[in-house]
């Protein structure tokens, strides 16, 4: 187990210094990543050229061991995303999407899932880190609301940029969350439209990549059916500092 | 993703097939299992030699192409299991263990967590396939209570033989559940104690095969301290009818 957690520690430290040599070469490029905002770096997406990174996405996955580590790399411009790699570390899946191109993993073609029946789906979604009481209160009664519609279950792996991998394999039907960061989306985002997916927010509009909520599904008529059922709420925004400082 | 599962259903039916054969071959062999219970079979657990083989668990998995399946196949004589097998087929990992001989992963000396704190805890179980107002609420109330211990995190694979297998490869605490079956359990049993793992029941006395209901866990603080959390409720036992017999 030792040399897996090691192969994927490895495998993140590379990604993320290669990502980091590259905006370094292009020097237009910004960059956001847990580790740079966790540094007071800002967290701001614009216009330019941006990578969008996570080394280690389900940290609590990686102290424990548990098989679901993953790399997530994403690459916007005009604040669209050009391109995402989500690399699942401990089962060996590389999945890529580029904007027009479709979504692959270890090479083969991604689809979502053709599933129109909400009965007949597994949905994915996770308690997240925050043990606030009203927090709790909503993500359980979301969970409760969406079991009972009923569906066929409930996963989570504990990382988001697996869980919108598994929407774009067609293994779940759709992922939704509130409290995750634009790191640990954004590579899936494109991953999940580019397998034929759809993104939104918590609340049925565009989804905000800074806006720290999501839902990814195989089509409208599941995602908008989940939506009806999510008791949202608003978490601090990504790009909230940066706000502020404007 | 096809290749797989036919690969998956394969290694099932030839497990299944095989067990069945040294069964036939080892007359005195008694035998239970999800599809011949189904079939109409008695499930009673007596002194004589007794497989007990789940080909397939985790379907709701396996029709959705999440990917955690597993064959668990127990073998147990004077009601104590003397070894079992759990094949998580998707990973390609075999779990085996052996009584007083250790538990093994792909050939690898399996051993629980020795994280003695709750607070440093992941805890596996699943929300089930009952989907009764009574049963939720008791599932949720259980959930919501250990989560704000607090805990690092709730997980579940979706398959109880393998949840089992992961509290013996030390990647949660524990994992508990109300609902399952002996055929679900029976291998992860002796693979968990043989990682050094303890089993009871969710009311903190001795595990029953047959009461469908099952906490296993890394060490007797850790178990003791969920149990006292756990909304416990008593569903049909797997030898209600051979008892309504009798």
């Amino acid at each position: 187990m030792t040399d897996l957690w090691q192969n994927a520690m490895d495998h993140a430290v590379a990604l993320a210094r290669k990502a980091g040599s590259v905006s370094v070469c292009l020097s237009f490029c910004l960059f956001i990543g847990e580790e740079s905002v966790a540094a007071g770096e800002p967290c701001v997406l614009t216009d330019n050229p941006t990578w969008i990174v996570d080394p280690v996405d389900g940290t609590t996955n990686f102290v424990h061991g548990y098989p679901f580590v993953a790399v997530s790399i994403g690459f916007a411009v005009n604040r669209k995303l050009e391109f995402g790699v989500v690399y699942s570390c401990i089962e060996d899946k590389m999945y890529t999407a580029r904007k027009g191109q479709g979504a692959f993993c270890n090479g083969q073609l991604l689809n979502v899932s053709d599933q129109k029946e909400i009965s007949q789906s597994i949905i994915a979604t996770e308690f997240g880190s925050n043990r606030d009481t009203e927090v709790v209160d909503k993500i359980f009664s979301s969970m409760r609301k969406i079991l009972c519609l009923p569906i066929h279950g409930i996963r989570g792996v504990g990382t988001a940029a697996t869980n919108m991998c598994l929407v774009a394999s067609g293994c779940v039907e759709a992922y939704y969350e509130i409290g995750i960061h634009c790191w640990d989306i954004a590579a899936g985002a494109i991953i999940v439209t580019e397998a034929g997916g759809v993104l939104m927010d918590v609340d049925g509009g565009p989804l905000d990549l800074m806006s720290r909520r999501v839902v990814a599904a195989n089509n409208k008529i599941i995602a908008e059916r989940i939506v009806k059922e999510i008791d949202a709420f608003t978490p601090l925004r990504d790009d909230a500092s940066t706000e502020t400082e404007d």
